[in-house]
């Protein structure tokens, strides 16, 4: 009866993952179709996001269903429970590689309102946390969980320096720009947001792992992970 | 035992209920900010913020240890799940609160670019759909969750014409404008996602009635909302 359970969470994993995979590669595109002013491949991610919105709901009924058929306790709980977090968060990264799309189709036949430095960054930062996070989940690593909580200051300065550079050096010097910087603007926020939901996923793997909350205290984190890397 | 269960469950409810009226309540307030202009209020929001996840992590830490110790079926089973995805969507609706103060700490101390007009309206809207969410969910009424799923294509149609009513019209004519016209911009977003969380949450009602999935599929109402209303 474990064994068989066992398994089924393992499926689970697995979805789970192959759920994280597409979730990454809708942010990498959303960028390459930014960069590129793409509007086929911006179109394609727009399409492809129906499948992972798929996957969610498989996920979601299939958690259920264990939980209501297994009566799971202790870790096998706080894996489903979390799962189904995890899962959730994912497909709404996926949901804001779609508006990245969107503002891209906005802008793309008109020529960028400036080299893009600061946004790929942002966007590199963005996956990377993704990544981690599921990294993090796989391999039960509280530490990388951490990492990635501590990350999120950074994608707040970077889309700050976005939004200021774009406003002030840009819009208010010249007010004709605007329908190309305000695009810009909300790009960077989608990413920024895309990393508060990494970093509410590595929350829930750190209270998966050790039960313990470190939700809405990420000051909390600091010293502890310094001691972690001592 | 299962009387117990049942106060526990009721216990649940109302935390839930008490967490939704201070999210409505935090909505309200910070558009009330951003009509007068008012930094005091605007800070008070976001200090208020932490009672709200405080709340937040009482009822998901209640919810999986009933998951755990009554492994609930049926019924019971979806309320708790269901009121899992609720707690954390009020959460974000609060957060996006917050982030409406901190854009009105950001312009408080210049005149308003323009009149308010849509953006109370979009205000209005994303408070009504949230009640209206929280009144399906006490009142198990799926047609009300119906209809606040119906609402969210007119929150899209007001931000955009905030949108391009700011940018065609304020930030084209006089970039000066733009350091205030895109925090409106933003502010405008920022409810657009409220709306968008109180769509979610009735996707999730209309399961916890129902068992029956409507998640990604918005066009899948229309038909039988018309039925309801016959």
């Amino acid at each position: 009866m474990q064994i068989h359970f066992d398994q089924e969470l393992k499926k689970l994993k697995e979805k789970l993952l192959k759920m994280a995979a597409l979730t990454e590669g809708a942010i990498r595109l959303s960028i390459e179709a930014l960069k590129n002013k793409d509007k086929e491949l911006a179109k394609e991610v727009i399409k492809a996001d129906s499948e992972i919105d798929k996957i969610e709901l498989e996920i979601e009924e299939k958690s259920i269903e264990l939980l209501a058929t297994r009566q799971p306790v202790a870790i096998d709980l706080r894996f489903l429970t979390t799962g189904m977090k995890i899962n959730s968060e994912l497909e709404r990264i996926a949901d804001l590689a779609v508006n990245i799309c969107q503002r891209v189709l906005q802008i793309a036949d008109e020529p960028l309102v400036k080299p893009l430095i600061d946004i790929p960054r942002l966007a590199d930062l963005a996956r990377q946390m993704v990544k981690e996070t599921i990294d993090a989940f796989v391999n039960r690593d509280k530490k990388l969980a951490k990492k990635v909580i501590l990350s999120d200051s950074e994608a707040d300065k970077l889309r700050n320096a976005v939004y200021y550079e774009l406003v002030d050096d840009y819009i208010v010097k010249d007010g004709s720009c605007g329908p190309r910087a305000v695009p810009l603007i909300l790009i960077a926020r989608h990413l920024e947001r895309i990393c508060d939901h990494a970093t509410y996923i590595a929350e829930d793997i750190i209270y998966m792992i050790g039960a313990k909350r470190v939700k809405h205290h990420p000051e909390k984190l600091k010293n502890n992970h310094k001691n972690d890397q001592k």
